[in-house]
C-alpha cells in the first residue's frame, strides 16, 4: 500500500512563490489552516497547521496524523504542541519571525486565510499566536494564496488534463441511457457513477462560504431555468428545499434541453465543463441561442492571451449576447442574472480569476478558466457550452475534452 | 413542478425555541448566515440572512433568489437591501432590538455562527451591524444554534428514517457484487449510486472547519486501519494525498475485514450506520473484537435514557473494551485513538450531543446520536458496528433499518 507522494520541487516552487509575495507585502509569515491550502504547500492534507516565513524554512505542525503527514508532505513535518503551547513552538522554530534579531518595536503580521477560517477560530488562534503580547497580529492573506495558486504549474496542468479525461470518458459513457422518461436525478447518478469509478474523489471542492456543488448542475427543460442561490447562470430545481439546485426527479422530455454541466476532481484537481443534449430537437429559438453561446466562446478564445484584462472578455460576452437580442437571457434571466462568464478553477470550482466587471487584471499563462456561455429562458430551459482553457504564452488551450456542438440523441 | 415545504408550525416551534434561548441568555436577536442553519429556520436554502429577534416577527432577507424564497420559506421574506443598507433595513424592520424603546445606554448584542462564519465575513457584516456607533456587537451564537437543533422534532426524526431506510436498502442492493478482487473504490461507487438513486442529496453536510465525507468510510483489511486527520475511528487509505480517506483502490481479500461506515442524507437528514462485512471468515483475534463492539453497543442502549450523562456512556464503553483487553485498539490505535464514542446527527453529521469525556449534559427526549465502537488492528483492519438511535422518554430507539452482525458473504 502506497502513500502518494506530490513532488518535492513542486512544492518548493510553490512555497518560494509565496514567500516572494510575502516579503513583497510586507508580511512576515503566512499561517495555513485550510486544508486544501496545506495539500497546496505541503502535499498533506493531514490536520494542523503549516507555517511558512517570508524567510526560512516552511514547517508543517501536524495534530493527526502526524505518521501520515511524515509520508505526505514535502516540507518538514513537527508534531504540534497543545494549543496553548502553539505560541512558544512557532517561535522557537522561526526566530527570523519571533527572534530578538527583529528591529525593537517592530510588530510582528502573520497572514492567514480569513475567507475561509471561521470566526470562532480565528480570534482563537489570534489570542494564541499574539502570546498575551500586543506587536503581533493575525491579517488577512486570503488574497495572497488565491493570487498565488491561480497560476498553475505544469504538474497541476496534467492533473487538470486526467480530469478532463475522465469527465469526457464518463459522459460518453452515460449518453446511451437517456431516453424520454429517464429522470434528471438517474442520469446524473449514471454520470456520478462513471465519474467514481474512473477516480472522482467524491466531492467538488468550493472555497465560497455556502457554495455547495451537487458534482455539478444537471438540469432538463423548465426544471434548469428555475432560479436558485447558486451562484452560477443555472440552478436547476434541485431534490427539494433542502437542496435547491441541480438535478430534480422530473423526467427528461423530448425536445428540450438537458444542460450536462459535470465535472469532476481527480488527484485533488476539479475540471468544469457543460454540454447540452437534446432528444429530438431544440425549438428555434434555444437553438439560435445555443448558437449565440458558441460564438460567444470563439470570441473569447481568441481574446483569451497574456494581457487581455479579464472584464474584458466579459464585457465581450454582453456585447455579444446584446447584438443576438439575448441580453436578457445571458447568464441567467431578468434579475437573477450571474455577473461573470468565466472563473478560474484548479485545487476548488471558484478559483481566481473571475472574467468579470471589476477584474481588470490581466491573463497571465498558467491561469485555467472555465468559460461558461448560458443562456435561460424561463419555462423552456438552459442552452449553452463550457470549456475550461489553459492561459500560455501563444493564448489559450482548450483543456476540455469532451467533443462540441449540440448532442443530439 | 412543485417546490416543496416544510410546514409552518414546524418552523415556527424551531425559531420560538431559539427565542427562549436568546431571552435567557440576554441576547438581542440572532442573525443567521449558513446554508444549514437557514434551511432550519426558514424552511429555505436560499442566499440572505435569517434575522430572529429574542421578540417579535423574523425576516428572511433574500440576496437570490427571492422568488424561490417566497415560494419555500415560512417566515417573512424580504428582498435584502445593498449590504452598506443593510443596517438601516434591519432598523426599520425590528424596532424592538434597535428602536427608541430600548432603554438608553444598553448595549445591542447579536448573535451569529461564529463556528462557521469566516472570519472575514464575520468582520465585515460586525461593521455593518454596528453602523459606525458603538454599543452594537456581533457574539458567538454557535452553542445557542446547535442546542437548538440537537433536539429533534417528530418530523425531522420521520426525515432521519427515511435516510436509514435508504442506506439500509442500498446497502442490501450492493453486498452481491462483492467478491474477492472488487476494490474498495468500485464497492463504494456502487453504494453511492444505489442512495443516489434513492433520493440521496449528493453530498454529506459536516460542520467542522475542514471536516469533509465522501459518503463516507468504506475500507478493507490493512488500508481500513491506516491513521488519517479524519476525526473518527476509522480513517482509510483513500485514493491519495489529495483525498487522504476513506476508499482506494486496494481489492477487497478472502478473510479480511471490510468496514462499511456508508450514510445517506434524505431532504437534508442524514443516517449513519457502520456494518462489518468478510468474504469467507474473520481472523479469530478480529471476530472476538466485532463481538465486544456488540457488546459495547448493547450497553450503550441500557444506559442510553433522558437524564444519563453523555460522557458517563463514554466511560463505559471505555471500560468495556479494557475489561476485553482491547483498550489499545478501541476507536483508533494508539496516538490515533479518537476520544469519542458517538455524535449526534441530523442536519449535519457532526451535531450535538458528543459521547465523550467533558461532555456531562444529560441526554434528552429527541437527541438523535450514532454510536460506533470500533476496534483498530494495524496491519488487520477495523471492525465494529454503528447505529444512530433516538433517545425516547422511555430510553432509545434504534433508527438504523440494516440488519446486525457480521456479514458474510
Amino acid at each position: 500500500m502506497e502513500i502518494g507522494k506530490v513532488e518535492q520541487e513542486e512544492i518548493e516552487a510553490r512555497v518560494k512563490r509565496l514567500q516572494a509575495r510575502l516579503v513583497q507585502e510586507g508580511v512576515d509569515a503566512f499561517l495555513v489552516t485550510q486544508h486544501v491550502d496545506l495539500y497546496y504547500f505541503t502535499g498533506s492534507m493531514q490536520a494542523g497547521y503549516a507555517f511558512i516565513p517570508a524567510e526560512g524554512e516552511p514547517v508543517f505542525y501536524v495534530r493527526r496524523s502526524i505518521e501520515r503527514a511524515g509520508l505526505e508532505s514535502a516540507i518538514a513535518v513537527e508534531a504540534m504542541s497543545s494549543m496553548r503551547g502553539f505560541r512558544a513552538q512557532l517561535a522557537a522554530g522561526h526566530p527570523s519571525v519571533f527572534g530578538g534579531d527583529r528591529p525593537a518595536g517592530k510588530p510582528i503580521a502573520i497572514a492567514t486565510e480569513m475567507d475561509v477560517l471561521p470566526a470562532a477560530a480565528f480570534a482563537k488562534l489570534a489570542e494564541v499566536i499574539a502570546g498575551g503580547q500586543t506587536g503581533c497580529a493575525l491579517v488577512d492573506g486570503s488574497a495572497l494564496v488565491r493570487g498565488v495558486r491561480m497560476i498553475k504549474s505544469p504538474w497541476e496542468i496534467g492533473r487538470i488534463e486526467a480530469a478532463a479525461a475522465v469527465a469526457a470518458e464518463a459522459l460518453t459513457a452515460s449518453l446511451p441511457i437517456v431516453k424520454e422518461g429517464l429522470t434528471e436525478l438517474e442520469l446524473l447518478a449514471r454520470i456520478e457513477y462513471e465519474i467514481r469509478i474512473r477516480g472522482h474523489i467524491g466531492v467538488m471542492r468550493t472555497r465560497s462560504y455556502n457554495m455547495e456543488i451537487m458534482t455539478g448542475m444537471l438540469g432538463s427543460g423548465s426544471a434548469a431555468a428555475i432560479p436558485s442561490a447558486f451562484d452560477g447562470p443555472a440552478g436547476g430545481l434541485g431534490l427539494g428545499p433542502s437542496v435547491p439546485q441541480s438535478a430534480s426527479r422530473k423526467p427528461i422530455r423530448r425536445n428540450e434541453p438537458i444542460l450536462i454541466d459535470i465535472g469532476c476532481c481527480i488527484d485533488g484537481y476539479v475540471i468544469d465543463q457543460t454540454r447540452t443534449a437534446v432528444i429530438g430537437s431544440l425549438p428555434d429559438e434555444l437553438a439560435a441561442a445555443y448558437a449565440v453561446a458558441e460564438r460567444i466562446i470563439r470570441h473569447a478564445e481568441r481574446l483569451m492571451a497574456p494581457g487581455t484584462a479579464c472584464d474584458a472578455i466579459y464585457a465581450a460576452s454582453l456585447a455579444d449576447a446584446a447584438a443576438a437580442g439575448l441580453a436578457d437571457h445571458f447568464m441567467g434571466h431578468g434579475i437573477n442574472q450571474v455577473k461573470f462568464l468565466g472563473h478560474g478553477i484548479g485545487l476548488e470550482v471558484d478559483e481566481w480569476p473571475v472574467l468579470a466587471r471589476g477584474f481588470g487584471n490581466p491573463l497571465e499563462p498558467g491561469m485555467v478558466i472555465a468559460v461558461e456561455p448560458k443562456f435561460t429562458f424561463p419555462g423552456s430551459g438552459v442552452v449553452g457550452i463550457e470549456n475550461s482553457y489553459l492561459v500560455t504564452d501563444a493564448g489559450c488551450r482548450p483543456l476540455t475534452r469532451s467533443p462540441e456542438g449540440l448532442i443530439v440523441l
